[in-house]
């Protein structure tokens, strides 16, 4: 048996410090695990009888005992089979066990779910901290000092009993906390109860899916639009319909409604992603009367919406009407920092009942500690601050953007700006924007391509989605210099 | 139109601190929010006319600036159409400008996700804090302060940088830290690039049936079972085929790979949930094996498995043999806290190309502190020291357990407890578990049923499933013996 297995040896500090239980335990543990290889690997190949555990104990050098509890160990977990006649290794059905050679075994044909192929189509670059990246914010303005003590706070006032599983649709302080926030600064007509937290905005999206639609569903997405929006439709398997956005917002065609009739309709009326554009009232009202004719669901992704520049805040669509047919949904990527990953859907008061059951097994809450400093944050009026900060930080560094804009690329089209942290430019069609973006990214700068967000390219989907959040405003014009450089515009049509 | 819209009212402190420009602004806020009201409750009708700006401002009492700004503001945002022959109320769609009363306008037909409903049907009690609760550690355990001062420790390493986006798989440093923990701990075969973090357990298993397959793909899971894989399943609208469990684990009908072929398998070999039957070696194989002849993925759910009480810990089923079809999920909400909400897959070498671009656009890491801090609270021997502490008290723990259900139950019918934190006790057909947890819930006790795990009720899946990781040794005894006198036991069936 020792040429199949091979010799045991002791403890590797075995200079006499080791206990003797401690060395009968890793001989043991040894004896055990040398059988298993040996029965995997076909070494010791299936119905072959061992030797008793005497003459075993006899040709390793360990005590009898230590032989009879490994065969036990073995015997227990099915590798041998234990009876009048003797131990045997069972007849065991791997490949392995069979002597086939591993390395042609693999998986042979992976089969993949449909989608995702889908995902693969529409793959473009990840976000991250280079200058121009739309969609970061000012991290190095965030008010770590004031979130730590929050944090500090809820970790002396709350564990260790928030360790444990809490409600699973998030923190009560938090969700009362947001819905008192969203009452004010959004117009939401909600209470806490009706605020579900979510891990991001992302999850909110899928939920949204996960509770109105079935697969094969008509959904509108707005065409460009948010990339989020169509992974979680995606994932939800449903038919998705593009809508083309106008400087008015989601533009939709007069007969889609009858149509395409939809399901879920998802819109950015703040501020759409990418063009921009602010949803006008006009169109609010109509999408929230035919939404309801037809038993749709409008998901309002209030982007940006704590972000506003000019002029009165828009109140939120959800708000507009009583009982709206409108999912609103946010986060604190934004408007705290994209780690947080805290994000919210204000559910509507109708369906409360009906949805309890799935949500309690959909949804495991978590997070507990950073809900309950974010519901502490959100109260004590810091988050109020830091929103106000910000929008003045943001106004400063659109204004720089702009002006390097104007200056760089005139007669530059600049689409959006109303709200957020990002400017759209319409590019000529002799600059393609996947290209000049492929350029820019190898400069280390990071502006998205606008046809990346089009479901249908067309020539009003070629230009750059640009941020400015989280690049200062001295660093936006020499940013956007490289930019018109790269994109080789003739020195006529800068003003320098 | 002062009777339409009623008078504007100073700021509220008007005692002469307030300054004109905030007197101002406030005044401007307060009419456009006036006009908005009026226009959406349909007491300023659509295509009607408004007074001039210099009309208005006398009557209102306010600037003329003041009008003239509220007016645009409300034509940008489409409340009021402004040409050459003035100011006019948009013809809006929604029903209450049209003067339908609201109350009755509600959400019609709501229609839900079929998947909805089929949660409705499986619902029972949630998780807490109670005695006997199954699945909840010994949180007053837990070394706050170690954990604290890993969390103090990457908030000083890497803040602000984690505050923004970060690998959506999650942080290298933590992935590097698992796969090295389970290669050593559980034999799994991996290093960091395989392991992707996920929101718990239950997203890991989301992630499973989103990479792998269609709707209506046939997924087997374990019956009696883990009523995440079956959330995860329905959510996924797969065709769930229950197969049995018996003290060796998963029992599959031989006929049944060809009858029913599989998509995904759900087992949980280590300690299987609720039985606590482990799954022998020899099936193992056998599962492996058969797996890979149709194409079909095992999901190993490694529930329980860092908590081995008896004999050698049995490696993974993952690690058994070479590129086994095995997709590896994990947690930490028992070996950590429930409220930590970090899980884990370990994927497929193989699929690793063709899957990026799905699962950059599905996944959006995030809790990066605490993830930096998990990592560290591993690799610093903390981790390793915390789960060598909780495998002793939860064996103490079951010890207790165990002798409270044999004097009060006797003869008690006990599976498992080979790993993890929890007892199944079978129950007579006179004692209905349902029953008998309805009335333990009354009195603060929180064990669960077992026909409550079962997708096909039996005679054996009548039982109560009585977790022991929560609760004190001492107080296990009493609680039990609550039980006891609930189940309406006569006295010659207990021993006192």
């Amino acid at each position: 048996m020792i040429e199949i297995i091979g010799p045991l040896s002791g403890p590797a500090s075995s200079s006499g410090t080791a206990s003797a239980s401690a060395k009968h335990a890793t001989l043991q543990k040894q004896l055990i695990e040398r059988l298993q290889q040996a029965i995997l690997t076909g070494r010791l190949p299936g119905g072959s009888l061992l030797p008793s555990s005497r003459l075993l104990a006899a040709e390793m050098g360990v005590s009898r005992n230590t032989v009879v509890i490994a065969y036990e160990h073995l015997a227990a977990v099915g590798y041998v089979i234990a009876d009048k006649k003797g131990t045997r290794v069972s007849p065991l059905s791997s490949p392995t066990a069979r002597g086939e050679p591993q390395a042609s075994s693999g998986v042979p044909d992976v089969a993949y779910a449909a989608r995702v192929d889908r995902f693969a189509a529409t793959r473009t670059h990840v976000a991250n901290s280079l200058p121009l990246t739309p969609g970061t914010p000012a991290l190095d303005r965030f008010p770590l000092g004031a979130w730590r003590r929050s944090l500090e706070r809820s970790m002396e006032s709350a564990l260790p009993r928030a360790l444990g599983y809490g409600d699973p649709a998030g923190e009560p302080a938090l969700r009362d906390a947001i819905a008192a926030h969203l009452r004010m600064a959004r117009g939401v007509r909600c209470d806490g109860s009706r605020v579900v937290i979510t891990e991001g905005a992302q999850e909110a999206l899928n939920l949204c899916v996960r509770l109105f639609t079935n697969p094969g569903d008509i959904a509108w997405i707005e065409d460009p639009g948010y990339r989020g929006a169509k992974a979680a439709f995606n994932l939800g398997d449903l038919t998705m319909v593009p809508m083309p956005v106008d400087p008015e917002g989601i533009a939709v065609p007069s007969d889609a409604w009858r149509t395409h009739a939809p399901k879920l309709i998802y819109t950015s009326p703040a501020h759409q992603y990418p063009t921009g554009a602010v949803l006008s009232v006009a169109r609010r009202l109509e999408l929230i009367a035919q939404a309801r004719r037809c038993g749709a669901w409008l998901i309002e992704d209030d982007y940006d919406g704590e972000f506003r520049h000019t002029g009165e805040p828009i109140a939120s669509m959800q708000g507009l009407v009583d009982d709206a047919p409108v999912l609103y949904v946010g986060s604190f990527s934004k408007t705290m920092f994209p780690a947080l990953r805290i994000g919210f859907v204000v559910l509507p008061r109708a369906i409360a009942a009906h949805t309890e059951a799935a949500l309690q097994e959909m949804l495991r809450g978590g997070h507990r500690l950073e809900q309950l400093a974010l519901a502490h944050f959100i109260e004590s009026g810091e988050f109020g601050r830091h929103l106000g900060r910000m929008r003045r930080l943001y106004r400063e560094r659109q204004q720089a953007l702009r002006d390097a804009l104007s200056e760089y690329f005139a007669p530059a089209q600049i689409l959006g700006g109303d709200c957020g942290m990002h400017l759209t430019l319409r590019l000529p069609p002799d600059i393609r924007d996947r290209t000049l973006v492929e350029r820019a990214c190898a400069t280390g700068l990071n502006p998205r391509a606008l046809s990346g967000f089009a479901l249908q390219q067309r020539a009003d989907t070629n230009g750059l989605v640009i941020g400015y959040g989280s690049t200062p405003a001295d660093r936006l014009a020499a940013s956007v210099r490289v930019l018109a450089e790269l994109a080789g515009l003739p020195a006529d049509r800068r003003s320098v």
